[in-house]
């Protein structure tokens, strides 16, 4: 790959007509900077100005512009004219602000020179701490101090970062003396060093320096801060910042900023420390003042755990001046940044300086409390409440999670099919599933993929995990409709269901093991993890409702019974968007009836045996159009392939033979006849409904019954039929002509006029590019995205799990597009279909029925191209809601 | 579907303007219309004009025309103003010509009423014959020809028609009668009824009409005109003749025009006669006059085969000057009409009448002497010689084909997958195929699919059958690229491997009895049928030689060995489009190195046993090279999911484990990890690149040392290295980077600079969808328009025998759009392919290398859209070129 440096944009001749400021100063509460100069001073420069304007109290410094370092590559790496004098002018006056001076011989100036772009590019760039420390001012400091120990620790770190980051050694070298050091003394930790240890290494450092860059470590601060700031623009132009800009699509031509800030030390004294503080409790998210600190310590020494930290209401005691100080500042902060922040500060010798202030990271409780209590507040509006709550942190309120707390032996990945945590004993079968949770028992089920057959196992299982399979796989989708914690695609497990047991990097897991699974992240855990119990609370339904109030997409939900749909409603849906009748074939006593069916060998014989489920499948319907109470239900007619109905092994086969009455033979022979080599491209969908009319006749007959029998009840129902896997205008001319038939004949029977819709779903890439033509007989478009992203990627959504994760991980594919949809390709399609559907019928109600339906960033696609709705798992409707609601603000 | 009846197009007031003319004559050496008035005369009417004009004595006649329909059903189904007039007058003028009056007492005028329309709807509308024959008439008739049962058959027949489409009663009502007669006679052929039957019967149909329709059957000849020409009329709205219109998008608003033309009768004495006549043999195409009549006789008895037709030249000797005249009619209607002619001609009373010419049909052998003769004669130019010949055609040449006149016991049908005839026992197994043929016995290979494992079996066999798969699945593409018949997704049979037998419809058909199949038909026949042997002429290569001459797109072949690569030069391939490297895995010294290599557990072991495949791959490379001296190829690297090489029956996978020295339960979990759901969208393709660089480096590794050992050796090679299913541009950056890296390497190490181009197959829909992305990329596409139709359309080409039959059928698809690309949906993929790669890089070099590339249509598109070159197995390489030809020439 090309490695694109910064592009020449010299400006001309406009150096010398007016002097170019290229330094700002900021801090002693007046800036010469602000919040909005990000792309002159970068993001860290222009927050310091702004804090600093604000009155808080930041250590001064000042910011060479990102313009000086665009001139600076331009000029082939020489400062541009006058830079060097404006920092020298800022440097007195920071000097003044701080009554220090650099390389003082009694009370020496420290500084920090830290680079800061117009976005974070976190570790990319480089920093130089304690610059102005020399023979001299090292001595000056252990004196002012009265700390030897801490002034040579200093000395040696800026030694060995000025070594690393301006002069271009290897970190080896330093580390290697610091090691043979602790060796001959006989110790483990940095901190177990004394002062003369440290002399000593600081020596060696700089025999080190002189030997591998012939050349006398400087001893003049100015001169260290010129090499320092030109190390820090040149670092712009490093491997791993070009890298990251190429990756998240930085411009080259940019440029970073050089800010150079007097350093504060909370390890000083007694009378020094550092904390950190939230402006409200980031786990509730309740209005209160949250934080912990430590005295005469660093902030790794915060970080790190070694020593434990105060609570912030103890400082009240200890030092109550400083607290009050923190106090106003934190209420001024949140106030002007107008979010619940994230503080830094240090207190040297009473004096309280506040480092940094960043949006503070929060749980979904604490953030939709916040929202909510700050649109309260009149902080922000309801539109930012909304756009405050991450969709996807919804699942957090929605399923157990792993206690954050827990330590975790995780003993695989597989993609995260379905969010939650689940605990339980290792099961290879839905009969043991089922079995042991009957007795009470928690249980994980197992399996390489599941099945239709495995539904009830996988009700039974507190969770799923299959070692094959994608996002949109079959225990995903289930996983999903139950709102169940669900790992798939888990490559790394071998599994046996003949030994009841799965291996993973040589371990063996037998039956009834104890694993925990996290389905937010696909983490197997070995033995039982504490898990955290979802919490829906008041401010969660304020929001909710506010977020209906703005959105304009539908949100409907895909159920196929009427316990699902019954789930959704409660989440508001509004509609069932799709509804699978096959998973109404695999009930027990449907099973035996669709298997007669298949064996039938001619369509008197087939008619005779749907006869038979016609009264269940109009049992299923009305159950479901109860529950549904007039809102809109799409029933998709039968979709898998007829394979899928018939028994698997050997034993089965024999049962079903016998059950059957017929030769064992004939059942192997349809097994054989009926087996595909690629079922998703198969004998499924509409092309089951053209080659067997009868099933979708008996379907749509069961349908429209079911209306009728409920409308003579008061029931008000519009049915919404939905013909599969439609590739063809002819597929969906003739499968529309029998129900149509069919439809008009049930309505005349029953003496009723009703509204119904016949439509189709758009989930062949073909349908999408004829969408036109599609349209010209469809009343509705429903993109089935699952399938268009099969189709249109070429992957199986069973077998992904064999690549998807390499593919993720070396950055081919940026998410998984079973996840969220593709819009630069898959994108298109559905562009296509809706903009070639509406052509022809400007009316057209588009919706989307796949499991995109329930993600955030998909959901925004489906707003922006126009979808009437979208349609996803019961668990997921809530994420929609409030994703549809974003994209509604931000459009 | 709404019945589209002809919609008013009522041209306002010009009516009484100008006397508009309805009615044209034609006959008597001058007619009033002429062949370029089809639209206003229909086909048949200019047609018949046309030959009059040109002196050819047709019987004469008048033609009603179009426009009079459009007014008929403008005015609600009445005559416009002053039709009948011109009607009555130009049946004055016809009997002057003829001699005859209708209705005559002593001689009367017989006429026929017939349809036609603009272009021919075989058999949609109605006909009335003999119209003229009442009581009185037919007793003339009886007199007139000294033949009284000729006279009352023909008034039977006419009696029947006039109730049938005139009245439109039901047939079954004569049959009726006619049917009781013979029973009371204890006769079975209507040849077998006398005169005095046939006035019975007539008498009999009279009444019938009168009791259905309260109706006098009518005398008045004139009356039975006017109500033949209202049925003609009329019949342009029968609902057969709207389907057909419909299907075949003809518009609804073009109307019929009504042909009214004086009877001939061949069968009137022994002085008349009948016969059909070639203007130049159809078999071979020779110039000499061929065909046959029969004196005395109707064309239906020529037809029925009851009487043996005498040959042509017979007609010398007894009717020298009708012979003469014959053979100056058939001179001058060829050179008029500038192609082999198909006569038809009526002898009565030894005076000839031609009753219509066509253009005759010709085996491919015939089409092309006499395209290339009549170019030598200067009757065409040589760009119609080449449209003369239908690229299709060209299979007859190559591939022996079934006597056209042997009896068949048809027994099943399944898709013509690959052309030609087969005849040999029957065996299931690809080892037994290859025992018996070593024995020299012919078989025929049945499986319920092939894999590539069976390629040495079906090299062996004659034919292949096979239940399942479509018009592109394995069989089928080895198959054709073979040029061996093939027929595949015969859905009817149910094959027993193990039982040895296939089954029928109840029949058994077991290993060793002979079957024939048809490739070009996909029938499969019970036992042994004649075949022809296929000849390749001096004609067929001066034909495509022209075709070369005129031709844009190259023509390239699909070959994975130096033989094929050898037929299809001597096919005049101009390179290689597609080498596909995974048949080249499957050789017995290669399959044990294969799966050492997916057994390898790491990167380092997989490496090792690829460095044993390198050598071998080498070579096969070479030799590929060799063959095509210099020409392109065009090399994919490795397609197929690993699976495809692990063994599948339990005892393979012993004898695997045995030679891996491993246990037989890690092959049994590698089939068990590898396995797939849908393989098609599985782990193959540059998937496979991506996962495991080190296969693809193996492989580029032998095709760049192949091309810089011959290079050396003074060969000139421009290898083109092709990566496989890349449907994001980020794939094609990662297997490219690693593809350079090696060629690099390679290059140094050879102290070699050679050209070698990296490209893409174009055959996920998302990679056409991001053309302009990859094309940044790519330096070729290559559409696969198999994987590109099979996820365009969601089939599966293994699978699609379950319900294509049915789909093409009922009309659902026009074609198998494996056999034809879809261009409406499909061709819109690879259009935006075409449009998006050369957006970017107009220069792009483009072809495809599905199996499409053998099907003219499809070639026709190719050369449309502006491809470079297309690539098809090497026996379709003539049909290519010459398809490609046509393509050039109608553009």
């Amino acid at each position: 790959m090309a490695v694109a440096a910064i592009k020449k944009k010299s400006k001309g001749g406009n150096a010398g007509k007016k002097k170019t400021k290229y330094v700002y100063f900021f801090g002693g509460s007046k800036s010469e900077g602000n919040t909005k100069m990000k792309n002159l001073l970068g993001g860290k420069g222009s927050n310091l100005a702004e804090m600093s304007n604000l009155g808080i109290p930041v250590p001064a410094g000042f910011t060479i512009t990102t313009e000086a370092c665009i001139k600076f590559y331009d000029k082939n790496k020489k400062y541009p004219q006058g830079m060097m004098e404006q920092v020298e002018k800022s440097l007195r006056k920071l000097e003044t602000v701080m009554g220090k001076r650099l390389g003082d011989n009694s009370d020496p100036l420290l500084v920090s020179v830290r680079s800061g772009s117009r976005v974070s590019m976190p570790g990319m760039m480089d920093t130089v701490l304690n610059l102005g420390l020399n023979d001299i001012s090292v001595k000056s400091l252990a004196k002012k101090s009265g700390n030897e120990r801490f002034a040579y620790d200093a000395y040696r770190r800026f030694c060995q970062m000025f070594g690393d980051v301006v002069l271009g050694m290897e970190h080896a070298g330093f580390e290697q003396i610091l090691h043979s050091k602790k060796q001959q003394r006989k110790i483990k930790l940095d901190t177990e060093l004394n002062t003369e240890d440290l002399k000593e290494i600081v020596e060696a450092y700089k025999k080190l320096i002189m030997k591998k860059k012939r050349f006398s470590f400087p001893q003049d601060p100015m001169k260290q801060l010129k090499m320092a700031i030109n190390a820090v623009f040149s670092s712009w132009d490093n491997e791993r910042a070009i890298k990251y800009r190429n990756l998240n699509s930085i411009p080259h031509d940019w440029g970073t900023a050089v800010n150079i800030q007097a350093m504060v030390f909370g390890n000083l004294d007694e009378d020094s420390g550092t904390g950190v503080a939230f402006t409200r409790d980031p786990g509730t998210g309740e209005k209160k003042f949250y934080g912990e600190y430590l005295m005469n310590a660093q902030g790794e020494d915060v970080v790190a755990g070694t020593r434990t930290p105060l609570p912030i209401n103890k400082l009240k005691d200890s030092m109550p001046r400083i607290y009050l100080e923190l106090v106003s500042i934190y209420k001024r902060l949140e106030k002007h940044y107008r979010d619940m922040q994230d503080l830094e500060f240090t207190i040297q010798d009473k004096k309280l300086y506040i480092l940094q202030t960043r949006t503070g990271k929060r749980t979904a409780q604490a953030a939709i409390k916040i929202a909510i209590d700050m649109a309260g507040e009149g902080l922000i509006s309801t539109e930012e409440a909304i756009l405050r709550v991450k969709p996807q942190q919804l699942d957090q309120l929605l399923h157990p999670m792993i206690d954050p707390k827990a330590k975790l032996s995780i003993i695989a990945k597989g993609l995260p099919a379905s969010p939650g945590a689940a605990v339980g004993k290792v099961v290879f079968t839905a009969e043991k599933a089922e079995s042991m949770a009957e007795k009470g028992e928690k249980v994980i089920l197992v399996r390489i993929e599941t099945s239709p057959e495995d539904i009830g196992g996988m009700a039974a299982a507190q969770g799923i995990l299959t070692a094959f399979g994608g996002m949109t796989s079959h225990a995903a989708v289930v996983g999903r409709g139950m709102g169940k914690c669900c790992v798939v695609g888990c490559s790394e497990i071998t599994v046996s269901i003949k030994d009841k047991n799965f291996t993973v990097k040589g371990e063996k897991i037998k039956e009834g093991d104890i694993i925990t699974l996290n389905g937010n992240t696909g983490d197997v855990i070995l033995g039982e993890v504490g898990l955290i119990k979802p919490e829906v609370t008041g401010s969660f339904k304020i929001l909710m409702s506010w977020a209906d109030k703005v959105r304009k997409l539908k949100v409907r939900t895909n159920a196929d019974t009427p316990h699902d749909a019954n789930v959704a409603i409660s989440f508001c849906a509004e509609g069932i968007g799709l509804c699978r009748t096959e998973h109404m074939f695999f009930g027990k006593d449907r099973i035996p009836l669709v298997r007669t069916m298949i064996l039938a060998e001619n369509t008197v014989a087939r008619e005779k045996a749907l006869s038979k489920l016609l009264p269940l499948q109009k049992k299923d319907f009305k159950g479901i159009f109860k529950v549904m109470k007039g809102k809109p239900v799409t029933i998709r007619l039968l979709d898998p392939p007829l394979h899928e109905f018939l028994p698997h092994t050997d034993k089965e086969k024999q049962e079903m033979a016998k059950m059957m009455k017929v030769d064992k033979k004939k059942i192997s022979d349809l097994c054989q006849n009926l087996h595909e080599l690629n079922p998703m491209l198969g004998h499924r969908g509409c092309r089951l409904g053209i080659t067997y009319p009868e099933i979708y006749r008996m379907q749509v007959k069961a349908i429209i019954g079911a209306a009728c029998e409920l409308a003579k009840k008061g029931h008000k129902i519009i049915p919404e039929i939905m013909i599969p896997l439609v590739g063809h205008i002819n597929e969906l001319v003739f499968t529309k002509k029998h129900a149509v038939e069919v439809c008009e004949s049930v309505l005349k029977s029953h003496k009723i006029r009703m509204k119904y819709l016949i439509g189709t779903m758009i989930e062949i890439p073909r349908a999408a590019l004829t969408a036109d033509k599609i349209a010209t007989e469809a009343e509705f478009f429903s993109f089935g995205t699952n399938d268009l992203t099969q189709l249109g990627f070429g992957f199986s959504r069973d077998d992904i799990g064999k690549f998807l994760p390499s593919y993720i991980a070396s950055g081919i594919l940026e998410n998984d597009p079973f996840a969220t949809i593709d819009q630069d390709g898959i994108g298109q399609l559905i562009k296509m279909g809706v903009e070639k559907g509406r052509s022809v019928k400007p009316d057209l109600k588009i919706g989307i029925c796949g499991e995109h339906g329930g993600d955030p960033e998909s959901v925004k696609f489906c707003h922006e191209i126009g979808l009437d709705y979208v349609s996803c798992s019961p668990y997921r409707v809530p994420i929609a809601r409030l994703a549809a609601a974003h994209a509604a603000i931000m459009q």
